[in-house]
């Protein structure tokens, strides 16, 4: 495709995405389709010749849109968001159009510096200590997924607990590592990828808010220590997934000092709520931890993926997974005044994901980051205000920031059919949790473009099926 | 960002790549800033308030683009390529402006089943077996790299190989893996993320081509088995990094079948060459292999990242990777009609990768994509013997596709200052590997605007810069 072709397909993609934003709320929420409607339409052979772009566009219309769920819809309830913005796509873009790839400081250094940057600026948006700086002996990384940085912890954790030789000798099978029942299931993943093994991962108590209880977690690093195994790691969360349920970080920082667990903090969605000083309070224990990360591409306005992972010492993390190739090899790396990536998680090769965060950064401004944030939580407490005045839906957990978490009360078989037939009329997309047995709606107010209307057309939408249901 | 600012911007955007790509070749290939030159230029802090995309424009410009290394370059000629097109920018651009995230198929059907037909189109581009396709007990899955796919691949087979107790009870150490002296250092690198350690990993010796030598590794099997140890994995690369040697899959694969390995084939680069059917070959064997992975964001035009992984047998896969926490439960999963590819690599999220994937077919055409790939290994073949004729350079290795192993006759310490003084002068960049202690340049070709005139002015600049090193 030629520069020209591609200066007139490139701004019919824009006017194609600027359309999307400006019609996104007439789309299902919740796409329609069945099992294999998308599939069997998409020819079975690919093509020998070449084809149009109008052609592929076409398709993309007819076939692709009703086969998408729209997570850039202001009425998008369900799971975490994945929020995005202008700005966001356009740092991407930009990134796709380079196409560098930041291996290495050498492969092009912008895409490391800037890296370590940004970050950095992020360190001092969420008022990190020093040790998670790059000019200290931490720094951060920009990883696709929070599971892919709770695997990067759980490595680190595990090599620093045995002097380095896991990497050299394989797991043992004495390690053991600690979570609550509400942590993400990444973790328990990243524990079975490790060698670590699943029977070697104790599901710590929680508290009536579904917090860890740090009181059994010390229980439970005593029982194994008696029993001749190794505490190594814990995974301490700001903001559940089913819940957002804030485990006490200080209390299971001082335990993780005390017995010399590493302790990594898991805040995908919520961490960006630290940004404002009003909200900052859920990290306090943070200058315990070994590693933190969150996403701004959960709730920072930065599109998918975008996980931002910090470690207090950052030379265990590179002992950890660096490997050092002859074709690798150059100046840059040998004189080690540089960051070389690759070795700071999984992948090999990375993209210039930076540029769509420091787009973000720059285009809302930390103030303009802080309102948006502020809204949503403000929506959300005004959605838990009406769940609570209501007669018919209960609260079913604290409701600390932007997740909500209520039932009716008609009982499990009610909610999940008000669920299924709220998302099935796709004009909202929410999603389910289960605490305690009992079937739980959840309301997750997080999509950039969300304001006061969507929520209060939902709450409305919720009860005027629950109402029909009940007939 | 207002719908009709993204539309501003973003066109913008489209014509500031499409002026680069008409730029680049005025460019330094290799940015020649020095560590920090970047960093410093950029502010300390975050920016409070919002700035104009104008002002940020000023600063990719001024500030970023002097970092750049131009993997796009039509001079670019180090590593493995990280090659681009138009359509593949578009389609990814489309993936950004949709936001979705395609971690089940309830969170966007049309993510799932495009990656499925366009994986199944490639399988048949490759002229792979039926067990590969989504249609038989196999499939396959987007990953980011393929340090991801060997990764899972390694897992699989360790879940396979231990009856699924490995997840549960951790690595118990003797499990021992197999690779040869040229495999990728991922394979190092999964095999100690994965709790097997690289005590337990065997580098079998290669043959005068750089081959694994399967006889070698039937001796090391042997030997393993007689000490009590358990063979579980074999990687067999099909053009490996150094000098894109090719192993012998179908000796390999032999071997993996009577002794119960995984065999998995590592094609980054090179597996994109088999869709011509001239280079087909290459694969022989693929049929016995349990998985098998390459990189179109190497040198199929769709730009990083883009890894295709597939599988003989999906269960296997599933059943070592899944977990399904209750906020992830829905009616689609559990009727089991429908692929969630979260349950297919290690990460939960994920993008809409596929677009990209199925723009660059449809654009190129399945007899386009092959077109550009024969001129590239057309002219790395001239390239090739190019050095042959020369009596200053030798040729170091067998040159079977798109890279060539070289070095003047002036020994190591001439070989690195050539390669420093081109790189320098910023015409061209490539890079280097050692072979038996012997430092060789490496020309790999597979930029996607790479033609004759590039790969003759490269000669040109090496033939000078050598003359002019002797002098």
């Amino acid at each position: 495709m030629s520069p020209d072709e591609f200066r007139k397909q490139g701004k019919l993609m824009i006017d194609w995405i600027a359309d999307y934003y400006e019609n996104i709320e007439k789309y299902p929420v919740l796409s329609q389709v069945q099992p294999g409607d998308i599939k069997t339409q998409l020819p079975e052979n690919p093509p020998t010749e070449s084809e149009s772009m109008e052609h592929i566009m076409q398709d993309v219309n007819s076939i692709i849109m009703p086969g998408i769920t729209h997570w850039q819809s202001p009425s998008f309830f369900a799971y975490f968001p994945s929020n995005s913005s202008g700005p966001s796509v356009l740092g991407d873009l930009l990134s796709s159009g380079l196409g560098v790839q930041g291996m290495l400081w050498a492969t092009s250094p912008a895409c490391t510096e800037l890296e370590t940057r940004v970050l950095d600026w992020l360190a001092e948006m969420l008022q990190f200590p020093e040790k998670f700086k790059s000019t200290s002996a931490g720094g951060a990384v920009i990883q696709d997924t929070a599971s892919s940085a709770a695997l990067s912890a759980v490595l680190a954790a595990r090599e620093r607990k045995t002097n380095y030789q896991s990497n050299d000798s394989g797991n043992l099978g004495n390690l053991v590592a600690y979570v609550s029942s509400q942590t993400h299931s990444s973790l328990e993943k990243a524990i079975k990828i490790a060698g670590i093994g699943k029977n070697n991962l104790r599901l710590i108590g929680v508290d009536e808010n579904l917090a860890m209880r740090s009181d059994l977690l010390e229980d439970a690093i005593m029982n194994d220590l008696q029993a001749g195994l190794i505490p190594f790691f814990v995974c301490a969360t700001v903001g559940s997934t089913s819940t957002n349920a804030i485990d006490p970080l200080s209390e299971i920082g001082q335990i993780s000092k005390k017995y010399q667990l590493w302790m990594h903090i898991d805040a995908a969605m919520s961490g960006t709520a630290a940004i404002c000083p009003e909200y900052r309070f859920i990290l306090n224990g943070v200058d315990l931890a070994d590693s933190f990360s969150f996403n701004p591409h959960k709730w920072m306005f930065t599109n998918f993926d975008c996980n931002c992972f910090f470690v207090a010492d950052r030379f265990v993390l590179i002992k950890t997974l660096s490997i050092l190739p002859e074709y690798l090899k150059n100046q840059a790396t040998e004189s080690g005044a540089v960051f070389d990536y690759r070795d700071w998680h999984i992948q090999l090769g990375r993209r210039f994901r930076s540029l769509k965060l420091w787009f973000v950064i720059r285009h809302y401004g930390v103030n303009g980051l802080r309102y948006h944030i502020q809204e949503h939580i403000r929506i959300a407490q005004q959605f838990a205000n009406w769940v609570r005045a209501s007669e018919e839906f209960d609260l079913i957990a604290p409701a600390p920031l932007n997740l909500v978490c209520f039932a009716h009360r008609n009982g499990n078989d009610f909610n999940k059919k008000l669920l299924e037939t709220i998302n099935s009329n796709g004009k909202m997309y929410f999603t389910h949790t289960v605490i305690n047995g009992q079937y739980v709606l959840r309301m997750c107010i997080g999509q950039t473009n969300t304001r006061e209307e969507h929520v209060r057309d939902a709450w409305k939408t919720i009860q005027e099926t629950a109402e029909e249901l009940s007939l």
